[in-house]
C-alpha cells in the first residue's frame, strides 16, 4: 500500500529560476512523513514529545523534471524495510501530468532524542508501519 | 585542490530536536557552491543573469553526525568530474574536532535557465573548475 | 466577510525553543494570501507569470502567544483597504483553543515585477477583494 | 554606537521575481542578533542552553526598496530602549549605495525557555548591552 498525498508548490519554495529550490523538496518530503506518521497514528511531534525522533541517516534523490509555482504535486510514500530501528523511505513526486519528477530514498533511525542512539521501534508502530512495506523489498538485511 | 569554508550553525537551521534539521544541509551545501563559483570568478547570480544555472539532477547524501546550533562547520568541496555540461561536486561538512557530519556527492548540469536544456561548459569556466578536480576521479564517462 | 483557512505548524516551523520561529509565520501568512488570491480567482502564480505581483511594502506584527508544532491554526484575513494601488491585509491566527496567538497588518502594492512599479489594481481583482472589505475600515487615505 | 555587519543576499533568498522573499529578511535580522549577541559576548546558542531567550513581542518593518541575489548588504542594529526584561531593537538594511532598503523595529523580552516567562535582564548582560543604546532613546517607558 502506497501513502499518497496532494501538495501545492508555493512562492515559497520557488527560487529566482522560478522553479522549486531543490532543499525545499526536502520540506515537502518531510511534511509527508509527518502527515504518513500523523495517519498511522504516531504523530511526529507526539513522538518527539515523547523522547524519540526519526533522524536521517542516508538519502539517495535523483531530480528528474522541474516544478513550478502553483503545480499541484502529487507525493507517494512507500516502505522499502523495516529493521531493528531503521526503515527504508521511498518517496516519488509526481506533477500534474503524472510524470515522475523527483524519486527519493531515505534512511531514517528511530532514536531518542536529542542524542540519537538508536532503539527499537515498538511492536505498536511496527504494525502500524506494516501495510506500507513494499512486498517486494529487497529485504531486511 | 579543495575548495573550504567555514559555516556557522544557525539558530534557523536548527529544528525541536536542537539539530540542524537536514534540508537545511543543502542550504549550506548551496551557499558552499555559490562561494566557490565567485571564488573561481563565476558568481551563480550572473550566471542567472546571463541565462544559465546549474540545477542539481542527483544526490546522495549521508548523514553521519549532528550539528548543533553555535557550531562551528568547516565545508569543503571538490569536483569528481567535470563532463561536457555536468558537474560531479563532493561536500563534506566537518564538526570542530574535524570529525565528518555529512558527505554528500551531488550532480549538476550546467543549463539554460528557465528551461533546463543543458548546454557545454564554456571553456573560461572549465578552466577556472579544472584545479578543483579530484586527480583520482573516477573518469568522464 | 473574513476568508479563513486552518494550518497545521509543522516541525520544520519551529526552533530548538520548541516553538515557531518567528520569520516562519511570515511564511504562513503568505500561505494564506495564496490561498486567498486563488480563492477569489486570482492566483498569485499566474499573476506573477502575467507580469505583476503584490510586494510588501510595511508591516505590523503582534506576537501574542506561543504556537507549537503539531498546533492546528486557524488565519483569517480581512482587507482593511482597497485603494488604488495598495491594500490593507489583516491578519490574524488563532490557537486550537480560539485565543489569538499573533495579529499582524501588512501594505501590499500591485506592482509590475520584477522592477516593482505600482500600477492600479484591475476592476475585475477590485469586485473581487470587496467582498473582504472591512466595513469599519479606517477608509482610503 | 550602532553594530553593524555585512550580509550578502543569498539564492534562497530570493523569489521568482529575483527579489528577497520578504520573510528571509527576517531571517537575516535574526543572524544580525546572533552576531551582535555572540559580539558582546552572550551567545544566543548558550543563553538559550542555559535555559533563557529572546522571544520577539513586537515587530514593525517598513520596506523601502528591493534587494536582488548577488547584493552585498549592510545591516546596523541599535537599542532604542532596555528595560526591565525587554528591550527595542532598531534595525536597518542598507544596499550597496548606502540606501535604506528595510527599516524594522523590534521589541523582544528576555525569557525562559521554552514556557516564555519574562525575567529580569541580568547585570552583566545589560552593561554589555549599554554601549548600543541610542541615546536620543524616547525613555524607558
Amino acid at each position: 500500500m502506497k501513502f499518497s498525498v496532494p501538495k501545492l508548490v508555493r512562492f515559497h519554495h520557488c527560487d529566482p529560476a522560478g522553479i522549486v529550490f531543490y532543499p525545499q523538496f526536502f520540506y515537502l518530503l518531510h511534511e509527508v512523513q509527518e502527515d504518513f506518521l500523523a495517519h498511522i497514528g504516531f504523530p511526529e511531534h507526539k513522538l518527539i514529545a515523547g523522547g524519540t525522533g526519526v533522524p536521517i541517516v542516508d538519502l539517495k534523490t535523483e531530480f528528474l523534471g522541474m516544478c513550478r509555482n502553483g503545480d499541484q504535486l502529487t507525493i507517494t510514500l512507500e516502505l522499502t524495510r523495516i529493521g531493528g530501528s531503521s526503515m527504508g523511505m521511498q518517496y516519488e513526486i509526481l506533477g500534474d501530468t503524472g510524470a515522475v519528477r523527483l524519486r527519493a530514498h531515505g534512511v531514517v533511525v528511530y532514536s531518542e532524542v536529542p542524542h540519537g542512539k538508536a532503539v527499537r521501534i515498538p511492536d505498536e508502530l511496527r504494525s502500524a508501519l506494516l501495510p506500507y512495506l513494499k512486498t517486494t523489498s529487497p529485504g531486511d538485511t
